[in-house]
């Protein structure tokens, strides 16, 4: 059987599926799992980019009847049972789709090509890159007022947890470090700005949570703008529906996601943001070998569809190995129910929210502190935790961040030349 | 003043002016110091690249008459006390040139696109990123056979210090834990293969130490060749003088250093591997205002050049700062003597050579650990000596590198286009 993708729903379903008695082909692009959840810390600087990027062929050492290609996957013709990578066919007998989303534009111009989303390592450390550039800039041209504000104002487009985490440690990252490196700039100028389409930020929370995330991020020196969308992009500026211009040398992209799907040699029917559509066993309807799980997958509960967070994919992931253990045994696979565990989202400094079991609210230091032991404790690799929380512990102690270094080889990426 | 180059020179330099009535601008083409002796451990996956970079920035927060600039030397005009950068023309008074050196190709065809040198540390991030990409690519072409032999094996073209430490550290990182990662792989098949040209390794140790290193090597699976040059390179063979061909993806460059030395507007005399010549003082011959230290300067000491390592940086580095002083308060500049502290070089694991004081030679284990220490010593910042010990006591204890991940972002260097 081939499992494409090594994101949380993937990497748990293979080692599931250690007992089973098939061989298991995981097959991603990338050949380590990316811990999505922390990839703002690394846009930030808290921490180098290899403590949340776990080498796939490691967590397989011990998992005999499993192996890992490092491919794309280009194709999957479930009429056939074949799945093209790297231009080479397959065959399979049990597929499990787990290739998760990828950023979506939303039609907006010049998004795709000026602005930085946030889904993966190597998106993650451009970001982090271009933020220290622009410091590094902005010094340059000390004398350049209107330059030094495009260079020190940093947009981020999205409400939704990544913006809100990204917004607060960027702010962090400014007021408490930068301001450290660059005594002749006039950081009372930097100013982060976070744009929401609608009305609230973290849309899946309660009003109460909503409020104290937006009065935090205000306390703190975001500016959160509501109700305007953004109709177009630069390298240059971002521009608001209602016309509303804005300078600035960074728009990171956190507002939509979609399903990032192999382009499948059949008809799969798809439902919003390009998830494929499953039963409750989660195969897809016309094809009973095919499984889609995680961000891929379009699954409701209780009415409502899944928001596409890293405890919904685990449990999906436990799922298809055991549906897939009872298919290879002739039992019929189980309708997949999700256990609503919780949410959360880290704002700043001593800020978070937590929504624990889907409906006790948390906020404040409690929330903040429980969002840095779930995560910890969720972070694959007993080094790397540790490595995590001494770098946290910096931050907290010394308002200071482990990772400034701008590296040059990656400034041939168009969006990082500022000269 | 002006210095160009955070090196060991230029960043000591900087320090030791910290109390010096005058205004010092340090520049550097990057935004971090390079602990350049431990760049193989970077490019063999040893420890995440961070922890040899240490932000510039950070390093001046407490010296307050001392600036940073981010930027390319383009110029210097010793005649008019001018220096350029990123298209910017500065005055200078005094000005100290500490930009180090860089890969010389020794005219070798081929050699400047094809081979990888290990000078800076994006060299030591792509080199990484291009190694283990080879085991991927071998991996997927499992019934080629000649494309598996091109793709394990590396060739490393040098016998010093850096050739040495990356022949022996390659192959520890491919036996000790790539095995592991790819059970899949006849490992047996690969081979790192060390070229140099001259009959021993490690040139300006004693004999026995030579040997010493030669037979460690060989017992550790290395293959070492020696009098032979290189003649050619490609992306798929080495060729010697001899004609013998190597087919290889991999050529290590770690022959032949010069000065990296912005391009002057007068008449600076040079000596070998385009070095500047200065007086016993440090100072230019007919520019009394301008020193030049480091690996940028010919210097000898008891009728022979430096070799060019971390020490002699650190002291000439020392001895500009007081120099400048001295002229600063009218007194005129002393000559430097270099104090050989002595030399190290780590050949594999428990095995290490030293020449201490320039005269005492230790081998073996005792060589092995006290290189340890030496370099845990002078890396920069306490943080990053715990993080370095953690992973060499992991390397040690468990036979497991922290780094694995290949980036993707940076196969946009046409060397890592395996494809």
């Amino acid at each position: 059987m081939v499992i494409v993708g090594a994101g949380f729903a993937g990497l748990r379903a293979v080692k599931r599926l250690s007992d089973a008695d098939a061989e298991v082909l995981l097959i991603d692009r990338y050949n380590y799992h990316t811990f999505i959840p922390m990839l703002y810390q690394v846009a930030t600087g808290f921490i180098e980019p290899e403590l949340i990027a776990y080498p796939i062929r490691k967590a397989l050492r011990n998992i005999f009847n499993a192996d890992f290609l490092m491919a794309e996957v280009e194709q999957i013709n479930p009429d056939n049972k074949t799945i093209t990578a790297d231009g080479r066919t397959m065959t399979y007998d049990y597929l499990v789709l787990s290739s998760g989303s990828q950023a979506n534009f939303l039609g907006v111009s010049g998004a795709p090509q000026f602005t930085f989303p946030l889904r993966t390592l190597d998106n993650a450390i451009v970001l982090r890159n271009h933020i220290l550039s622009c410091f590094e800039q902005a010094v340059k041209n000390l004398e350049n007022s209107s330059l030094q504000e495009q260079l020190l104002t940093f947009v981020i487009v999205g409400g939704g947890p990544t913006g809100v985490e990204m917004a607060g440690a960027l702010q962090e990252l400014i007021y408490d470090c930068l301001v450290k490196d660059y005594p002749q700039l006039d950081l009372e100028r930097a100013k982060v700005i976070l744009l929401q389409s609608g009305s609230d930020l973290l849309a899946s929370y309660p009003k109460h949570l909503q409020k104290y995330t937006v009065r935090t991020l205000r306390d703190r020196g975001v500016k959160v703008h509501f109700n305007n969308r953004v109709k177009e992009t630069s390298s240059t500026e971002v521009v608001l529906e209602d016309e509303t211009r804005i300078t600035t040398a960074t728009i990171i992209w956190t507002a939509g996601v979609e399903a990032s799907l192999p382009k499948p040699q059949a008809e799969v029917s798809t439902a919003s943001k390009n998830k494929v559509e499953v039963q409750d066993t989660l195969q897809l309807p016309k094809y009973p070998h095919v499984y889609a799980v995680g961000d891929v997958a379009y699954v409701e509960q209780d009415g409502k569809p899944l928001v596409g967070i890293a405890p919904e994919a685990l449990q999906q992931g436990g799922m298809v190995a055991e549906n897939l253990q009872r298919q290879l045994k002739g039992k019929s696979p189980k309708a997949f129910n999700y256990f609503n565990k919780g949410r959360a989202a880290i704002i700043a400094r001593n800020a978070g929210v937590i929504l624990l079991l889907g409906k006790i609210p948390l906020g404040g230091f409690l929330g903040w502190l429980m969002w840095l032991g779930i995560h910890l404790y969720y972070l694959p690799g007993l080094s790397n935790r540790f490595k995590v929380l001494g770098a946290w512990l910096k931050d907290y102690l010394r308002r200071d961040r482990s990772v400034r270094q701008v590296y040059t080889m990656i400034s041939a990426d168009s969006r990082t030349q500022l000269k």
